[in-house]
C-alpha cells in the first residue's frame, strides 16, 4: 500500500511577499463575513514593528504563543481554550501562524482541537484527527523547521516523557506565504540552529534504510541548498535566506524518516528542554562514527559561520538524568531501526548513548 | 505582486499503485451516490489488457481520447459534448485521465467546459475560467510533459493558427497517481521524445532571464533527474522510469517561462502537426548557437539511446509553409525576449528562422 501524499494547497514567496497577505485572506472574509481570524504570534514581535503590519482586524483575535519552551500537550491545550472561549461557539474564517516551528506547530494542533473533541494528547500518533481542522495559513519568520508543509504538529508530552506529533493531512497548512524579510533580524546563532534542522533531517532521511524515491528527491535538493547556504561566506545574506526558505519548504515536503540525530536531540528536549534546532546540533557532535561526512561538513558549517556550540552541557547531570536521556532517545525505535538496523541496541548500549551525551 | 502558486493537492507514487485507484475514488463516490466517474483514456489503449483493470464501474463513461494528433479547441469541444451529452445534466463525481499530455490536457479543458460556459477557445489565455472545475485525477501513461502538474491545458487553435493553453488553477488536478509499471509498454523513441521535454522546458526555464527561486529549485532537481536518466545505459529501467515520472512531475511545477525551443516547436505542431515532444527535439537540433551546452548533452542523450531523429522534415516545403513556420514561431514573443532579449528579432530574422528550419 502506497501512500497518498498531501501537498500544501498554495505558497507565494517573494522579498515583501507580507504585503500581500491581506489580498491571500480576502476570499476568506468575503466567505465569511465578520468571521474572525485568528492570528498566533510568536511572542517575540510582540512589542516589534511586525505586528503593526498584520491584516488584523478588529475582531480578530491575537494570540502570542510563549516560545521560550517548545509546544506541549498543556500548553496546545491551554491556548485551544482561550481560542474557544474567544469563538464562543463560532467559526473561524482562517488561523494564521508567524513564526517558527513552535508558532506554527502550535497553529497546527489548535486547529484540529477545533474541530475535534478532546485533548491534545489524545491526537499524538498517526492519523488520529478525524475532522478537518479550519483554513490554516503560515507565515515563516524562522527558516529549518519544515512545519510550514509538514503533516506534523510536535508536542511534548510531559507525562509520557515523549515527545510527539499531530500526524496528521489536517495538521497542514492551505497556504504558506514565504518572505524572506521576515528573517533578516533572527539572531545570527538561532538562524544557524533551526536553519540546519533541515540538512539534518534530509541527511537522516536519504542515509536511512527506509526509502522512498520522491521523498529521496525532495531531500537531495533541500540537502543542497541547506549547503549552499552554510558554506557560503554569509549565511544571512537575501538570496542565502530566500534559498533556506525553499529549502525549509522542501525539506518539510520530504517528511522521510529520520535517523540517530532525531532520538538524541529528542531526549535532550525532553530531559534538559532544549529547543530542537540546537538540540539536533549537539546529537550530530557526538555521532562522528555514525554520520562521518554529515559531521564533517556540519563541523565546516559551524566553522564557516562562526557559530558557537559550548561544550559541557550534560557535564554534571545526576544519574536518573542520563537514565531519562537514555529512556528518552531509545525510545524512538523506527528511526534507529532506520540507520543502524534491528540490532540497534548492541550498538547504542546504555553505556554508550550515556557516554555520547557526556561528550556533548 | 506575486504569484500565489497552487499545489496539486495529492499525488500517490509506486509500482503497481494503480491498484490504489478505487480507494483514492471511493470517498468521492461514497460522497455523491450514483454520480458517475468519466474516464479520458488514451485510444491507443482501447483494446489492451490496462483497459480491464480500471475501476470503471457500469454507470461510468468511457471517453477514448483519439491522441494521433494533439488536442484542438475542436476536439475538447467535441468532447466536452459527449461527456454533457452523457450526464445530461446530472453532476460527476470526478473526471480521470489515463494517458500522455495530450489525454491529460483533453480532460483538464473538458473539465473546465463542464462548469464554465462557452467554447474552448474562448479560454485560451491567463485565468480566464470562472467556475472550478470537477474533481480530476491524473495517471500519466508517459513521462515528459508535466501536465499531470501544471496549471495549462494546450490546445491547437488552427482558426488562430496559435498553440494556446487554458492557463488556471482550475486546469490543475487535484489527485495524481503516478505508476511506473504504465511506461513500460510505451515505444523507445516515443518515450525518448515525450521524456526530454522535461529536459527542454527545465533548461530554457533556468537559461532564462525571467526567473524566480522556487520555480528555479524545481527545475534543477527535474533537469538533474532527466539527464541521469537520458544519459544512463537504460533509460528504461524500472528505476529510471520512476525517476522519469518524478522528474516530469517536478517539471511541470517548474512552471516558468521557456525560451526558443518551445516557440520553434509550436511552429512545427502548427504548421505540419508534429507533436510537441518530437517537435521540441527538432527545434533543439537547430539551436547549437543559443544553446550550446543543452544541445551537446541533448545529442550525447540520443546516441546514449540509440534515438533517431531523421533529417530533412522541413525539405521541399512550400514558400507558404516556410511563411507559416515562421510565423508560428515568432508570434511567441515571451519566450523569445526571455532568452535573447527585447531585440530577438535582430538574431531571428526571418531568413534566419527559415534556414534553421530547413536544416532540420
Amino acid at each position: 500500500m502506497y501512500r497518498n501524499a498531501k501537498n500544501v494547497g498554495y505558497y507565494m514567496i517573494g522579498d515583501g511577499a507580507l504585503s500581500q497577505l491581506t489580498d491571500l485572506l480576502s476570499p476568506l472574509r468575503d466567505k465569511m463575513p465578520a468571521a474572525p481570524a485568528i492570528h498566533f504570534i510568536d511572542h517575540y514581535f510582540e512589542k516589534t514593528e511586525l505586528c503593526q503590519q498584520l491584516p488584523i482586524l478588529e475582531w480578530d483575535q491575537r494570540i502570542f504563543v510563549d516560545t521560550t519552551d517548545e509546544p506541549t500537550c498543556e500548553s496546545v491545550d491551554y491556548y485551544t481554550g482561550q481560542v474557544k472561549k474567544f469563538l464562543n461557539g463560532s467559526k473561524p474564517c482562517a488561523l494564521i501562524a508567524y513564526g517558527g516551528g513552535s508558532t506554527m506547530d502550535t497553529c497546527k494542533c489548535v486547529g484540529n482541537l477545533l474541530t475535534n473533541p478532546g485533548k491534545a494528547a489524545d491526537y499524538q500518533g498517526w492519523d488520529l484527527v478525524k475532522n478537518p481542522a479550519p483554513y490554516k495559513v503560515a507565515v515563516p519568520t524562522l527558516s529549518g523547521t519544515g512545519s510550514e508543509t509538514s503533516r506534523t504538529g510536535i508536542m511534548l508530552n510531559k507525562e509520557k516523557k515523549l515527545k510527539l506529533g499531530m500526524n496528521s493531512d489536517y495538521s497542514m497548512f492551505d497556504q504558506v506565504l514565504l518572505d524572506q524579510r521576515l528573517t533578516a533580524s533572527v539572531p545570527r546563532d538561532q538562524y544557524f540552529y533551526t536553519g540546519v534542522d533541515t540538512f539534518m533531517h534530509c541527511f537522516e532521511s536519504l542515509s536511512g534504510s527506509y526509502r522512498n524515491t520522491v521523498v529521496d528527491s525532495f531531500a537531495e535538493k533541500a540537502l543542497d541548498l541547506t549547503k549552499k547556504v552554510f558554506l557560503s561566506d554569509d549565511m544571512m545574506s537575501d538570496h542565502n535566506r530566500e534559498l533556506l526558505m525553499i529549502a525549509s519548504f522542501k525539506g518539510g515536503m520530504a517528511a522521510g524518516f529520520v535517523g540517530v540525530v532525531h532520538p538524541l536531540s529528542a531526549g535532550l528536549s525532553v530531559v534538559l528542554g532544549m529547543h530542537h534546532g540546537i538540540a539536533n546540533c549537539y546529537a550530530l557532535s557526538v555521532l562522528q562514527d555514525i554520520y562521518p561526512e554529515p559531521y564533517e561538513i556540519f563541523m565546516e558549517m559551524l566553522k564557516k559561520q562562526k557559530v558557537n556550540l559550548p561544550k559541557g552541557i550534560c557535564k554534571n547531570l545526576t544519574a536518573e538524568q542520563y537514565d531519562a536521556l537514555y529512556e528518552a532517545s531509545i525510545v524512538h525505535e523506527k528511526p534507529l531501526i532506520n540507520r543502524l538496523g534491528e540490532k540497534y541496541k548492541e550498538i547504542l548500549t546504555k553505556e554508550n548513548v550515556i557516554d555520547r551525551f557526556k561528550r556533548m
